[in-house]
C-alpha cells in the first residue's frame, strides 16, 4: 500500500512534472472569455479542456468545487465527468472543497471525495478544521486506509483571515501557539506516525503569508515524513513563482504551487502554452 | 422586502410552529432501519418522508448535506427534489453545509444555496468563517439582497473544537476575545445595521456548550435586532429540551432547537408522532 499512498504519488508527480498545480475555476467571467455558457454544459467543456491542456505539461489539478456546486446536481455531474477524464490522464486531483463538520457528517464528506470508485473520487481534498483537528479524525483515517490525502486549512492567503488564524490557543497541548501553527503541529504529528518520506496529510499555507507571522516552522514541516503544503495565491492574488523558495524555505520542495486565473485567462487556445510556461518557470525557480 | 427577510420568516415560523428544527440526516444506518437502500433513491425517499412528517408539525428543516454529497450528483438530484417538496410545504429550510472559502469561491457557494429559483435553493445555510468573518462578506451581502439567512459557526457542540474556538484573538477590533466570541460580536454588529426585530445572520452554538466558557454574551445576542442561534446537539449528542432556557437564557426565544436522530430513529411509521411530541416538548420548555 505504501507506494500507493497520496504522499508517495505526490512526490512521484513532482519528480515527473514539477510542482505546478493547475486550478479548474470556471468563474462566470472566464466561461464568457472562453466563449462558453454559464451552465453545466459550459463547466464540463471548460473542465475537459483544462484537463487536456494540463496532461503532459503538469501533474496536478485542483478543481474549485464551489463553481460546480453553483449549478447543483447538473454541475456535479459535469465535475464527475471531468474527474473521470483526469483519472484517465493520470493526473493527480486535489478537490478544493474546504469541507468541515464533525462525527458521521465529516466522515460522509470524506467518503464523498476519497472513496476509490466513487463518483466524485479525487486523490486528495482540502478540509477545514474550525471544529478542531480532532473533528476530522474520520476523514484522516479514511485517507490513510484508501491511500488518499487531505490538505487542512492553516494560514490562508486572505488578509481578513488573520483574526482567527493568529489567535492564541488557550488550552491543551498547543497552548500558546497560533491557531494556524497548532494545526500545522497537529498535522505534522499525525504524519510522523507514518513511516514514509512524504506524508499524506498536508496543510494549506497561502503564498502571500509569512509562516513566521504565525509561528509556523518550515523546518518542522520539512521533517521526515515531510508535510506537503498546498500554496494558493500565485498570479492573481499577487505572489510570484520566484517567491516560492524564499517564502517556503525548507518546505519549498514539498510545496504544491497552485495557479488558476494566471493560466486560465490565457483562453482556450493558449491555455496549454500558458501551463507549459508556468510549469517551466516553477521548475526553474525551484531548481 | 423587510417582511420577506429570513429573520422575519424565522420569527413567523416560531410563532406558528414553535422552535423545533427537524434534521434530514440520512445516515446509512438510519436508511437501513427505515428499510431503504443506501443509494440516491433511498435518500430521496427518506427525505420526502421527513418533509411529509414535518409539515404541519414543525416549521423548520435542516438537511445535512454531507450525506447527499456522499452520493455525488445523484445524491444532489435527490436533495433538489426534497428541497422542492419542502418549499411546496412552506417549510423553512436551513441547508447544513458549513461551506467556507474566500472571494469569488465563497460567493459561488452563497449563490448555490441562496439564489431564489436555484436548484439547491434553501432559506438559509450554515457557513464557516475559518478564513475570517470578512471572507464571507459576499454571501452575507447576497443573503441581505435575496432575503436569505446564514448561520456562522461559532462555538460548536464537539469537545475537540475548544482548541480553536477558545483561542484568544491577538489583533484588531476583537483582540482579547475568544474566536467564538469574536465571531458572535462580528455577526451582532452586522445585524445591528439592519432595522429589523430579528436579524437574518445567525450563529451556531452547540447545545452542549456553555456560552460563558467562550465569553459569549447571550444578552448581546438577544439585543435588537436579535441574532438567531442555531443549536444542534439535542438528543443523541446529550442535551435535553429542558436545557434550552437555562443554557441560552435571554437568547432562548431566538434559538432554533435542532434534533435529528432523536426523532428520525423512531422509524418511518412513527417519525411524525416523534416530531409532534418533540415540538410539543420544546414549546412547553419555552412557554
Amino acid at each position: 500500500m505504501s507506494d500507493l499512498a497520496f504522499g508517495g504519488r505526490l512526490a512521484a508527480a513532482f519528480a515527473q512534472h514539477g510542482q505546478l498545480c493547475v486550478g479548474i475555476d470556471p468563474h462566470p467571467f472566464l466561461l464568457d472569455e472562453w466563449g462558453l455558457p454559464d451552465s453545466a454544459a459550459g463547466l464540463r467543456e471548460f473542465g475537459l479542456r483544462v484537463v487536456e491542456a494540463t496532461a503532459g505539461r503538469a501533474g496536478i489539478l485542483k478543481p474549485q468545487v464551489a463553481f460546480f456546486e453553483r449549478h447543483g446536481s447538473a454541475g456535479y455531474s459535469a465535475l464527475e465527468q471531468i474527474l473521470d477524464r483526469a483519472r484517465q490522464a493520470n493526473l493527480l486531483v486535489i478537490a478544493d472543497v474546504k469541507r468541515g463538520d464533525l462525527g458521521t457528517s465529516v466522515e460522509a464528506y470524506g467518503q464523498a471525495w476519497l472513496t476509490p470508485g466513487g463518483a466524485l473520487e479525487a486523490d486528495a481534498m482540502t478540509i477545514s478544521a474550525y471544529q478542531g483537528l480532532g473533528s476530522i479524525a474520520g476523514p484522516i483515517a479514511l485517507a490513510h486506509a484508501t491511500g488518499k490525502g487531505l490538505f487542512v486549512l492553516s494560514a490562508t492567503s486572505n488578509p481578513e483571515a488573520a483574526t482567527i488564524q493568529t489567535a492564541r490557543v488557550a488550552t491543551g497541548e498547543y497552548a500558546g501557539e497560533t491557531v494556524a501553527a497548532a494545526i500545522v503541529k497537529g498535522v505534522n504529528a499525525i504524519n510522523r506516525a507514518a513511516a514514509r518520506p512524504v506524508g499524506s496529510l498536508g496543510v494549506v499555507l497561502g503564498a502571500t503569508v509569512s509562516a513566521d507571522d504565525y509561528g509556523i516552522s518550515l523546518e518542522e514541516l520539512a521533517g521526515v515524513p515531510a508535510t506537503p503544503v498546498l500554496a494558493p495565491g500565485f498570479g492573481f492574488q499577487g505572489a510570484t513563482f520566484a517567491e516560492v523558495r524564499p517564502r517556503f524555505g525548507a518546505s519549498a520542495p514539498f510545496t504544491v504551487v497552485a495557479i488558476s486565473r494566471g493560466v486560465l485567462s490565457a483562453g482556450p487556445d493558449r491555455v496549454s502554452e500558458a501551463i507549459s510556461r508556468a510549469a517551466g518557470e516553477v521548475s526553474e525557480c525551484l531548481a
